[in-house]
């Protein structure tokens, strides 16, 4: 059965595996040395400017930590919603293995503002204070929602101004990509982006994510970094081809395009049943619905989900790449008996 | 053409491949709560003994880092040969992540002593000094040797005498087993090891390696200490599923054998040529010869190695599980010819 | 002049400087090791219990960073105030050096209780959180508000409860103690304090602070983790005579009791001028009001002192063991006139 | 009685004192803003160039942690001698705090020159290996040696060939100078370091040390590091007034230049007692001799010091400012005494 737990529940796409595949010939070289990832790194330039390096590693989390260790000094501070993935859900590795502190901000919808980031800019150049100087956001955000361009330009002006570097969580860019419809760099590179990962794992790859850096001095200690941050594949080889996949003829976006498809059916149909409201819009492949807590107990006897807010009951459900208009006709027969049940 | 540079150079195995496309059915629960990594967990608790808790993680410098950082304080010093691949090639994670200084002491074969580590322990109860906490040893070696069972057994009598743990780097444990034949908990578990990495990548996998705990205040906190350390995999059962056949069939010691005898072939027969003297002896699957500097630049020309130590002219040679006989004799005379000629 | 701005700016008492002298003979141990540093460690534990151990380190960072090392690992979560000086004025010395993260809660007055620190338990057990081990209060607060004994009783219940540890920040701790009036152990060792630090820069000292560690788990590695947080003064016989000077004959109190009483006076006769109101009640010898912004700014060309949120117009102005009531009466009638032109 | 055990043995100088009851006079700002900071930040950039700035610390091991952190990031590397005080007598104070490895070479004298930090220079470019990015040497050594100033100036050439820092840890600075008989800038700023530690504890003050950083890159950030490594003393001014009274008068001389003439009078003595050697030249305040192990032994019974190599029978003996000619004769009598009796 489909899970709406999490995109990471899915498996992974035939052209993937298939791509794996193609790459297990004969001898190459290791760590990054191999002809497919020379590859990747031409295709990333293509998609993001000459300037961009592409790094692959192996998780979100990694990517974050390199990204932000790319960016920082532990003097540092990194300023993030407090729904940030890095805030909540990295067991502590932004702070352990950067030494920077995380300035938390509340948010009305996982997204920051230039307002909002400025609560901490008193710091500036008080020595007992963590200096800021990484912006981090997550493009989707945590919790279903958009930045649009000019939103994401703001905040890297407000950045730049004040000799900061403006980060993007990438791990769902190509959910991102698909809903703007708009070219990657017109929401990185173009807005003023310095630094964010492209995710891979939670889009139908096996695994792994591409750290992107558009600064040459961001880029310059980049392989060491990821080395010490244990983020270097050997046989990077079948990581790159992943991606090489994944990018030919438009295969992200086919994948990106159906999971949000079916989140908006999803997140659509739901709404309309009693007492079930949408805690945020649905702008990507997560849906965030309120509804009565003994319809997401009786809901959580049927299928494995998270409930993200317990004061407010407010449950999420992921679509994937995978995901079928049947599975959502499934899971909306279920909530609409146990609703009517309840 | 095969490469003797690495035996991360080599590809995936075609059975492992296969595990991961059967792995590859709907959705299952993400971050090691799928049921292939359930069984991983019974499969390594017949293995190493009840009180192993078996931890996949991304890579070698991962699983070290992860077995260290749940051994160790900042304050701890970990003792180590200056060849061991934690001192020279993790580009300083162990230190930077578990804080921890190394103590490195000079060996005639890559292989930890009794007395050799007891230099360090002049340290023990000095505010000023890092204390030793780890004895940290490779089977098989960074040089191609290999440990006794009962070397072992001595090295964690001496750990346990003082308080401290016996941790073996084992991303080539299968080639030991294999070269050793006996047992994998034969000199693990057994000599009283207290916590050692599985290595997969270099041995057929297309990626993983798996720390194994033998004590429950080691691997009590394990879970986070992954997580923080970057090393957690979502979509965890397919690196599960690669364990899982490696270790079906003995297909790991059909491969780690044949390294093994690849190795013993091409050393033996080199050793023959005129100037060429083995460096060590050939105990798996790595050959390390001292040959002269101009032979070593023309095979240079035509095969990619590593010259492992410039000053005495050695270099050496990687055997994989897909290295043929053919890839040998190709090599040899190669090696012939430009000896000849030199 | 004196200055409101910190207890800080306060010289040191002349006995104090007597006691440095009268160590100033001849030789003795580095390190800790001398007589006078022998006799402390005996005063501590009078003071606090057979099972107190003393560590004397340089400062309130380090003192603070000290004990948080003693009791975490760096995937733990240590609870604390939004306002606490751990996460507002350790340029995240916390997090870089300990590892972990700091879990903040808004509070009303600076203090903790049982239900707010409960909103961080949800992460227990779950590997994507850091696990909270500490909850971190200071004494007095960073708004000079005061936790009773029985308040501090009940977070160090809750905190065992949940295999957690209790950990004050004691940087002015005299102070506390000189207003409840009761012995330091009342409100420390009795009521399930696991490590605290004990001020002397602030109230009277030329320069130290110390440790104290109550449970045999915690000061097993503290001097070395003293000595690799930089915190080991190598001439430490100066310092513990300072402590030993303070301690002798109720000096602390007599000091601590002098600061808290000029608060007293201040916050009094402050709070009966048009336009101003405590921020918080006065419990030590810090007072926070809040005035009209044209009032702080004449002030502020007479004074130095922090406007402690901007926001709201709240300054703070600390009394010191040396603070006179003169310089009380100076800085009312700057006030009354300030204000009356207003 | 007078020890020989080390030079934090001896008490503060009278004029020490003095200097901070004379600055105990009323309030000044704190944590570095008072009129004696200032005052001390100009007197350095006398002393070292109009680009010297002076960051005060606490001790030997901030220092030198604060200077290593200002020139690295984790992935560095930091080349020093295995006898350095930063690897051997600082609990993995630098690894842990700055991330790095230290990559040591062993020394006939405890002196690096260019062809011994070379050994380290394979690992440029190199993404397995911490980068080799300082180069640190103590003056004078552990071992009582000196540099002159043309081998540090070839250190600091080679260092800055490769985009290196040369790093002095100058705990014994002024012992340095007194015996080299330069002006401090002579064999610093003159010869190209980037940045060292002034020593003032072991020199006869109550407590401190200063860190001078050469260069506008590394004093960026100096403040925001020095109170993250928890180095940021409250009441400076009472550390500045001592380094104030310390440069005045060249008392920093008569304290050096005396405990250098005890040294080399106690060696001078000593080498010609039978079967005793001087292990090193005797070059500034430290003595080292190798004796027979019963004459040590009948030694401690008298005295306190420390043997230094337990393998070479070689035991330090250390002279300060407060060293008198009858402390030596004292000495030198027992030592007589007891070899005789041997």
């Amino acid at each position: 059965m489909k899970s709406f737990g999490s995109d990471n529940h899915s498996g992974v796409h035939p052209d993937i595996l298939k791509a794996i595949a193609t790459a297990n010939v004969e001898h190459d070289l290791a760590y990054g040395d191999d002809k497919v990832t020379a590859r990747l790194q031409q295709l990333f330039k293509q998609l993001f400017g000459e300037q961009a390096v592409a790094i692959p590693v192996f998780n979100g989390t990694g990517a974050n930590v390199v990204c932000l260790q790319a960016m920082t000094r532990p003097h540092h501070g990194i300023i993030c919603a407090e729904t940030a993935h890095i805030n909540v859900d990295e067991c502590g590795a932004p702070e352990n293995y950067t030494g920077c502190k995380l300035l938390t901000v509340p948010t009305a919808d996982g997204k920051l503002t230039p307002d909002i980031v400025k609560k901490h800019f008193g710091a500036f150049g008080v020595q007992h204070h963590s200096q800021p100087k990484v912006i981090s956001i997550s493009q989707t955000t945590e919790l279903g929602t958009l930045y649009m361009p000019a939103e994401i330009k703001a905040l890297a002006n407000l950045a730049h101004a004040h000799d900061m570097y403006l980060h993007i969580d990438g791990s769902r860019l190509s959910n991102a990509a698909a809903a703007l419809n708009i070219p990657f760099r017109a929401f990185t590179t173009d807005c003023g982006v310095d630094a964010f990962s492209f995710g891979g794992t939670k889009c139908g790859l096996l695994m792994g994510e591409v750290v992107v850096l558009l600064r040459p001095e961001l880029s310059r200690d980049a392989l060491y970094i990821r080395k010490q941050a244990m983020q270097l594949y050997s046989k990077m080889r079948f990581m790159s081809a992943q991606f090489e996949a994944f990018l030919a003829n438009d295969l992200w976006e086919t994948l990106a395009s159906h999971g949000n498809r079916m989140a908006a059916l999803l997140g659509g149909e739901l709404a309309k049943l009693p007492n079930v409201k949408l805690a945020y819009p649905v702008q990507a492949n997560g849906v965030f619905v309120a509804m009565p807590r003994k319809v997401i107990d009786a809901l959580l006897k049927e299928y494995f989900f998270y409930v993200w807010n317990e004061e407010r009951n407010e449950i999420r459900l992921m679509c994937s790449f995978d995901t079928t208009e049947e599975d959502i006709r499934n899971f909306l027969a279920t909530a609409k008996k146990v609703t009517s049940d309840g």
